[in-house]
């Protein structure tokens, strides 16, 4: 299915492979020694692909589906047309991720430094690293083993990247240690200054950011987005957080783990959020809060305030999201009153 | 008037050869032979400047204006200052637009690969191509004819442009096919990883993106903007569609002909806008939905619902222009009632 | 307290010198010889440390602090634990700012062109410039005495750096004239063609952008923020501004001395602003407004409107503070007592 130009495939594997690697059950009926070529969309998958059904609106298309095999709820597999192999699991959406990966996994990276690369003398580079051309690896940066550092990114001078991180073209570091696993976007920008100064009687003055980004293990930054270093402590992004592009994160901000920040939202200096949090695109957090665990903060919001945990909020200033949904309706109803 | 370290003027030019480029008609006694040697705008134009009135609020400037030539709606001519050689148009900002661009053609690319610029000897360049200092061409891109690849560009592996397209300075592309024409902008990033994961055990689970960007002839998008590719369909930007900066594109969003997306707007993964919407700045419009050809949203809405064609929309949540002015109307008079 | 893999220490310094720098007077009791060797949290510091107390909520741990010496503001003085030598100032953060940049010096720039920087013959270099590793410097252009150009930057054809200016990794200009200590960010993008077309009967026709961007002295710009070049008339951003990440700025915009722009604000084209404006994050002004001097605009707000001198507005449309907030109360209100 997809484009040969862009991904090369694996496979083919049986279907008795493919359930192992997502962790299905084969339903009876199913041969585990048939052979599925590649994934492919409900509508248009054949006898040789294997498809999922996650999403309800596709169930009428499911019942007519030509695919050779789908990744299924239990409780859909009884709408399956007759001869479809099914792959019977507990959430489709997570098994096609696996099964995906299985006929497309992430290119090997190629060791080695490409010509045009600049790497100085002092810089340590760990085994099977890869640097495209025209990187810049600043004096004393440690790059991990199995890096990717792509073409025309720039890693500033002492930074830290642990083992098999992914750095996109055009992204630059500065004052920032990563785990392993970390995958920049092509773009991103973390370590610069934060926003921070006083007034003073010829203007503003800049107060020195003597803080560095600590970004854990497996975290995910999106095309374009910005992470400021701390002022004095750190900027902390947790393990496993995923944030989209063109996201702002202030000085002294801290994540915890597994947070999701949808694109264009931002969070300003100092602010905290505890692990889970999913913060919806465009949202604004002002400094100084803490968000505890799991709250839910609906696309843009305004956050003014702190946040108890396991809340859903919405609105601008930001309020529960039940509350939110009232006073729309509420000035709905008075608007169309008066109107008449 | 425009700066010569920056632009290299052409002409001077007749009046009968301007109101030829720009399809305007001279009005009686203006001389087809005077010469116009540069535009300027209409309260600094001399006699050798040819300006335009667009905007009724500079109709008071233009009838003491000292243009020698002007181009003009038919039905303000009467308000022209004597001895004004008057270009009769019907959209004098089109025709500004035009007879600009004779004065300031964009400048020819001067064909060949600078010093410091890095081709795969793999990858395929048209005729006339110019590849700037430290612009990197990854293996199998194809390049067409009278393209101009800006300085410290990324051009990754596999991606084609059509002819004559223009990639600003540290802009990246992956993962896409370009048609012709196409201008990007310093900073845009095409083709990066959609947002899409699964939930799992062991934390989020990415999910592989397999699709594409298709970005179809005489697009432009504006500096640091962003298009991820699609998750198994493609994400397509119709033909002649104006993108301003800092625009956030999700994966498998689909944009028609002609659209325009103001500054810092979002759109989130697989919505659909027919052509010729236009989107206001840092509007939010949520994944999977429709939007008719022809609607316009204003600035900072949030759009959860499909949107009929032709409909004006305003708010968060939008609704329409006139119930959103209405209600925000009524709650400041209940607020002014109720502070008395 | 700062990494010393990204930060050299100087100092240490006597409290008397200190004082000096930063215009605080030492208090009965303090030795003017004693030596501090860094700064540091006042929850933090020890006995060779100066700290400050800036914030009244943490005049607790002010008073159990184990700080040799403080920043104090005089009203708190009495505060202090024994033993404390205390630098009294009316502004510790300021104090703060200077005592810190005492310790913790902007690195000194060493004049060089590192390998791996592409430098046209035309350009013209002023004493102690720096040219990092992968920058470009194209046709023309001029860059004053002691500046830093980043890695892989890029300073466009003609365009001028008056002294001392630092430019981010990453960072393009084009069609721009920088005064003196201009610190732009990594990824910052200035004088690409503004966002401006007239309606033609095959689609939109882009009308040629003549202006430049003017950069006055003192001017910091955040990452990945985008500043068009004017129409015809300048884009020009006035000395002092502080633009934060991820801002936009349209073509003909005019911003007067000292205006803050917190991140993720736009700024539509031709809007004008006087001298001091405070412009919240993702805040959207639009076009051909006129925003007073010493204007307030709440984060998100949306302002359709002039401004008049010295007001403090919110909301989108934007109305003053005091009445948004009335609004949104008795909206809280109305629906409270529905829900009942």
């Amino acid at each position: 299915m997809a484009d040969s130009r862009f991904f090369a495939k694996a496979g083919p594997f049986s279907l008795a492979v493919l359930a192992e690697r997502c962790g299905a059950e084969l339903a009876a009926g199913a041969d585990p020694a048939a052979m599925a070529l590649d994934v492919a969309p409900i509508d248009v998958a054949g006898a040789d692909h294997i498809s999922f059904l996650d999403n309800k609106k596709y169930v009428e298309a499911f019942t007519v589906s030509r695919a050779g095999a789908c990744l299924v709820h239990r409780s859909l597999a009884c709408k399956a047309p007759a001869g479809m192999a099914l792959l019977l699991c507990d959430d489709p959406y997570r098994a096609y991720a696996l099964v995906a990966a299985a006929f497309y996994p992430r290119p090997a990276v190629v060791p080695g430094i490409a010509a045009g690369a600049l790497v100085d003398p002092s810089a340590i580079l760990g085994d099977g690293v890869r640097v495209e051309a025209g990187a810049v690896i600043c004096a004393r940066a440690e790059i991990g083993a199995g890096c990717l550092i792509g073409p025309n990114a720039v890693i500033g001078a002492g930074v830290v990247l642990g083992e098999d991180c992914i750095i996109g073209a055009g992204t630059t570091l500065s004052h920032a240690i990563l785990g392993k696993r970390v995958n920049l976007f092509p773009g991103v920008r973390i370590g610069q200054d934060g926003f921070g100064f006083a007034m003073g009687p010829k203007g503003l003055l800049s107060v020195p950011q003597l803080g560095r980004v600590l970004i854990e293990d497996d975290v995910e930054i999106g095309a374009n987005s910005t992470v400021d270093r701390g002022a004095g402590p750190d900027t902390i992004i947790g393990a496993g957080c995923r944030i989209d592009n063109l996201v702002q994160i202030g000085h002294n901000v801290h994540l915890g783990r597994g947070c999701v920040i949808v694109a264009q939202a931002g969070i300003a200096g100092s602010t905290h959020l505890d692990d889970f949090v999913v913060v919806g695109g465009q949202v604004g957090i002002i400094g100084h809060l803490h968000i505890g665990a799991g709250v839910r903060i609906a696309g843009q919001s305004g956050v003014t305030r702190d946040v108890e945990a396991g809340r859903t909020i919405g609105g601008s200033p930001a309020i529960s999201m039940t509350e939110w949904l009232r006073q729309s309706a509420l000035l709905g109803q008075l608007a169309r009153k008066k109107g008449r």
